[in-house]
């Protein structure tokens, strides 16, 4: 049996007026995250997580942020394509835990939705997803609402190898 | 054999004069963090890992700030719930490492007292409970002593699941 | 067989006219980290996401910034180290996966160079070390070029325990 642990962490500005995609799914706000795609941080998170669980490079190699063909793209796509590529050198998600640090708005009620868009994504259950989400309390550039951080945290398993539950 | 991860993060506010609560032990300083509850930002950040990895939602959605229940509650019970919700999924704690950003003080004599409370709240052995410490280089809201963060991670195992070793 | 997650997060301020060591190798740049030791951000969080795995302290306990006999020591060396205590506790890396967190310089045509360093020091395969980067789009410290993140995720096995693969 193999295991195999990542982690993801991703940055975006925020500016007014702008939709604000989070988890795959679109937060109703007065602002939203700036990016070459449609910003997606949690989203970006978890491919990071998964890319370097799996040892093949990060976001930025895959998906170039100067590449047309990433521009205003749905970050769902570079998600199943993550898994693509991890699917490739023989692993599975085990599960995906992460956490949104941001200062507005309360997102609990689209916590539902993220998982179930993220789970498709991965062929995986909504039991297997986890979003969490903290203010910084104000403090710093999230707590000023010019940004937002994500957090992410994968533990892939070798496809093949037999559960042995 | 099943085995899951869960990470954590937390932030809270440093004012003068409060009691500075970390780890689940009374750190003697000039100031302390700011919160709803004892604003204890390392046994919260475990709570979050733990619930994380379990995937049964965050600290927020269980321990609410708005409800009067957790005005200052020591967060060493909100720690306990949250073992005991893991367990009510089956699931146990192996291990788990957590890192604190602070400016001051060194609280590297109060780990082992930390340790001790986190391990009983868990009830796992000492010598499966870490907390680390690192300064920002007075970098950030961090370095300015205006806040503090507290990083975990987790290792939760199916319980029942026979060990190998 | 057992398991054990750990992570680590360090950060460093940059200054003009410095050497920037990062994940072992020295990255041309018109700036460079500022520490006790040679400063290098990424093998100091892989250091503290090891000991903390093992549960052995952190990387200040091994080897303080207030110990001559660390001033400007190249970072592998305590990497090794930190590799020999998790060995003397019957723990080996199974992989690693990291993050900095830097504006500038785009580090990617560095990775190989970093992976074969790292993974030199570990006595792992270059397959198991992951190096990735991301901006922070310009915002906090990181944004500002003042300063340096790295996180570091560390899964390790127990020496002995024979894989099932
Ligand atoms: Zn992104
Ligand atoms: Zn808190
Ligand atoms: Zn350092």
């Amino acid at each position: 049996m193999s295991f195999r642990i990542g982690s993801g962490v991703d940055f975006h500005r925020l500016e007014a007026g702008r939709p604000f995609w989070l988890g795959g799914v679109q937060v109703p706000h007065d602002r939203g995250a700036v990016g070459h795609s449609d910003a997606d941080v949690l989203l970006h998170a978890i491919c990071d997580a998964m890319l370097g669980a799996a040892c093949l490079g990060d976001i930025g190699v895959h998906f170039p942020d100067t590449d047309a063909a990433y521009k205003d793209i749905d970050s769902k796509v570079l998600l199943r394509r993550s898994r693509q590529l991890i699917r490739e050198k023989g692993y599975r998600v085990i599960n995906v835990d992460t956490t949104l640090c941001l200062q507005e708005p309360k997102i609990k009620s689209y916590v539902p939705a993220m998982q179930q868009a993220i789970a498709a994504c991965l062929d995986i259950g909504t039991g297997d997803v986890s979003v969490k989400a903290t203010t910084t309390e104000r403090l710093g550039f999230v707590g000023r609402e010019e940004g937002v951080i994500a957090y992410a945290t994968v533990l892939l398993m070798r496809d093949g190898a037999e559960s042995l539950e």
